[in-house]
């Protein structure tokens, strides 16, 4: 229970820290039998590695995938699959004096109040570095689940005030384009808002959307163990998520019952709903529409104009920020909320699997 | 896993339905001697129950609770509570029409979807009846939290168009109004978009806020049980929520890093923060100032204008729902809110307490 | 976690003390589709009721369940089944006396060490009749793996130094005989046994095994979840038991490689074990043999011969119980075990649904 | 829930297969400010280890042990700590023999039936090696435990039909003995029964105990999670356990009441028992008195010797296992006796905290 276990029947266990040896994770629960080698995480991971543009942090990571277990033969064998990613560009940098004060927008404080110190190079567990293990074993899942007919795609819809044309929705661009939005133009203008930011010494938040296609109706547990609640937990917990939204979202506070109920219709015997204000979810169980979901992404908390704060000694002083970070977090952070999405939908279709009596009386019949 | 049990330590389990014998919840975890009675639960349930005003439904509730067990001579005794609140005004009404269709913004057809039929008396378990079991349960981790010095507030904050004014925060108004909102003005404007909203055959939605004071800092565990990633799963799991919003939330994609990051600052030996952008959580720790979340809740799905669905042929059909039904479920769900991130808290206050060698060695050393 | 919630996808949790309300039991992950009503559970209830014999105890308990949740015409849906044993024979017996001290081999002790004070009247939770909700819930288990294809057989292997003839092996006695016995003979013997115990104001220990037919091959996990680790957990947390033996047990320690090495062969393509003194388990999946598990029940601590042991003041005193107990806990306890062990195997079976890719695959393909 | 992850709050997640890269172990939940160190976790690895002993195989398996996380400047952090072992000595053997058939006693089939296929190299994860994760992460909880003042200590009770002698008992020589007996004169005897085993190219199984000594009264859940219970499960998990025992074990089913109880009594102001019958649990809590368990390990299935069983075509087949392995498996268990015991005790130490109202709000006063 102390928070780096994910899932339920498909568990993982991430560990590591930005300046230690390593990061990586466990897979406990993956299925026998599918395919798998480095080659189908690592351009997960290589999504998530900053770029060579001028809104990514320069630091070289290399951040290069090994297996160490749960393969043989190029298939998994159903028991736990250890990822590791060697930290290879850590310097020892001086950092006593960020081991000095507390970094506003940052988790220093907070560490240091709950473990009574920290892991201060640059910024232990808290670092972003720490979704590298979420992304390795969410690229699993998103394995299994094209399998099972399942994809999950996220992207950058804003940045700041810039907000993507949806009507020139362009999937290539979101792996393309520096800021991983589907739109060329907007992309443009982001990178022009970005570069303004950075001239101010300034940073941005922005807004991450995620569609899920393929999910049958039926996905999710009723009560505490919704779909959505368990995609708010997961996306919730990505470093800088301040807020989840499913379909409409916010939008259903100011909304009306007749504008925000989906009307059912059949086309031969497919049944679908006219509008999908719902976001693919009703009663916390998938509805067979495509899921929606937005994580708003704060800024960055690293900033280089002057900023208020404390030091350990609890005095009051001024500081400034030295090295380089991204502007904003919204691009790399993209994969992150594939990947989170990902192994929650996956471990829901796994417990979906019992639900049902003949579920059980059939498996059993052929096994 | 199946989704009707809540938290890792002080853990709750639910069940019932809207028209069967009753609804409850066992609270397994509790610790020893706490004085506990049934007067210190009712409340909590008689806060969620329809008053008598022109927005809530006639349909009288007594819904009184009962401890079956875990409290002796007047104290619990740290085995589980057991805790039932009978139904008594099931009637048995003619549900053949509403057990043919599926009603547009309600759960009729996922539940269908997922266990191959349903319970359609009362919408059965994707009932806000459900919601009996999460409050009369999170009273005892209301009163926990209070011996601790932790207090949790939740009220409306709007009712479609209609927000409160903060700066005329009047917290009695809460437990006063017939919506809950901590503002009489906005009351009463909210009670006319509501009349509205009904001679329309319509419904609205609305936000409740939830602000928690006391907690201290260092609660919440990084990664995956994040606090703010734990009260957004808590708080999505209540039916009707679309979006959970931590601080600033939504508004973070759209501000500057200089704005949104928090200034601390120390007076005399005490560590605070300047603005409280954060919502009381750094890198999913508590930081010690107050915790702000909301919830967006969306419409009543029940509306009395005629809407297009399907029944259960696959044929399309046009309908119009019986009965009555609140045109807001926002005041009812205010109380809801509180108790789930009550539950929450509790949990990860527990959690916290073997944070540090010295928690163990100490208490050991005691006992 | 705080221990009255068992299994993972199917999740039963239990409540309830002795002299309080009732006591009870919440099922949650059942699959919907079940037929299921309170004649299918009160049998069971029934098998560990006191009969009318000289070695049960003559406190009438009528033990009737009702279901007040989770069935709706008939049929499981899939949400909490909640079931209730209302308490109705617990008289205002003088506890003073009991309250102030501790009975030799009873929890007293302990549960006032723990917590501080408890409910003494009756033994609180940890009397036995804290089993009622285990065997309600583990009626439902033994239900669904019977249409699964899959019996669980438990009986009275010996009592006291009275052991069972396994060649006279006769299953209708285990439902008729007072000791539970599958060997009338062996009951006379063990009746008689046990009046002399009761002459001496004495008690007895005894053995139960436990059979499982029919769970096919490749069921249990690796590692921590082995399905004998699993059972072990099961049935020592019966009260009373103090050993857990699976297949040939405490006898392997003795044994020799050549001779504890079960052969396989193969009849037509069925494949078979010449013996099975591993018990039905190898590397803690089940081998498609009979699975076989014995619990060694320790002797019914309350006597009425004079024992030595301390009041709260921490005197030394002696005491001698009054009332009635049953001078073995043996034949009470036989429906405990087949519902525990139930209870771990109809889990252990969902777990196993996604233990191969193309199980979801080829799930997925169908719903 | 796929296994290979254990405990509640101090919650380790296992992984690694005998001829794989490595095997390791993530320690999550270990409080913040143990010193930790390789040198603390390396001298149980070295137990567990084959020694230079006739009766070890001769492999060299140097298994160091390299902490990749969770430790900071000397200290553990609160973040998880990630244990590697490189495997070093896996050669390319020819092993399409052993995966063309399934070996007696091993979990060659059972892997096959679950999974559809197995890594037959040493036995993938189903090897001994596999608690090399169990016994790193253990080092970790029996220092913490010390540090707490309680001490878990196991030894070699007997092997095949010899026994130690307890009132010779000889704490050094558990570690100095090549069969881990606490009495060298039964060391020499075991020794020359497993020569004598050996030349008959056969095997012995043997026991384990365990002692905890200074666990305070109160530890251990009621119902489900009691002490015992938790303990058979953790003993049990251990690959070659048959039969676990608590206390007087197997002897209580044909023990008498009035010798089983143990009586209390009271020397100054601290409670004892005169006897220890029930091996330091009442009621699945701890009483204060050493706790006592016993595992009973069957024989080491690799034998020499011909034996019959069965390849994957379907055949009935004989076979002769060829290599070295240890005619008995005790000896290198005993290690991993003590690190499942540590890890299960301390997860119940941590989850008593919280057993108590005070113990929250004594504790909360001071945070």
């Amino acid at each position: 229970m102390a928070g780096s276990t994910f899932g339920n029947i498909f568990k993982i266990t991430t560990w590591g820290e930005s300046h230690g040896k390593g990061l990586g994770a466990v897979v406990d629960g993956c299925p026998a039998g599918l395919s798998l080698c480095e080659a189908d995480i690592q351009p997960y991971l290589d999504r998530r590695k900053p770029g060579q543009t001028s809104i990514a942090t320069p630091r070289k990571e290399s951040d290069q995938v090994e297996i160490l277990s749960g393969v043989f033969e190029g298939k998994t064998t159903g028991t736990p699959i250890s990822l590791i990613v060697r930290n290879t560009s850590q310097k020892s940098s001086d950092y006593s004096e960020i081991a000095s004060y507390y970094r506003p927008g940052h988790a220093d404080y907070t560490y240091d109040a709950k473990y009574g110190f920290r892991d201060y190079t640059g910024g232990g567990r808290s670092s972003g570095r720490e979704t590298i293990g979420r992304v390795a074993a969410g690229a699993i899942a998103v394995k299994i689940l094209k399998e099972m007919g399942i994809s999950v795609t996220a992207y950058t819809k804003s940045i700041g005030p810039v907000f993507v044309d949806m009507s020139a929705f362009d999937q290539t661009a979101i792996y393309t384009t520096a800021t991983c939005m589907p739109d060329k133009k907007a992309d443009i203008c982001a990178m022009e808002y970005l570069a303004e930011c950075m001239k101010n010494k300034d940073s941005s938040g922005g807004i991450i959307e995620c569609i899920i296609n393929g999910l049958p109706a039926g996905i999710g547990d009723p009560v505490f163990e919704k779909l959505d609640a368990c995609l708010s937990k997961a996306i919730m917990s990505i470093g800088s998520v301040k807020a989840v939204e499913i379909g409409d979202g916010v939008l259903v506070s100011q909304s009306l019952g007749s504008v925000n109920n989906d009307a059912f219709t059949c086309t031969g015997n497919k049944i679908s709903k006219k509008t999908n204000h719902a976001g693919g979810i009703l009663g916390g169980i998938s509805d067979g529409s495509p899921i929606l979901l937005r994580a708003h992404i704060k800024p960055t908390p690293s900033i280089f104009s002057r900023q208020e704060t404390i030091n350990k000694k609890g005095e009051n002083i001024q500081i400034e920020i030295k090295g380089r970070h991204d502007p904003v977090i919204v691009p790399r952070a993209v994969v992150v909320v594939e990947a989170m999405t990902a192994l929650t939908l996956l471990d829901a279709c796994m417990m979906n699997m019992t639900a049902r009596l003949d579920y059980l009386t059939d498996f059993y019949r052929h096994v």
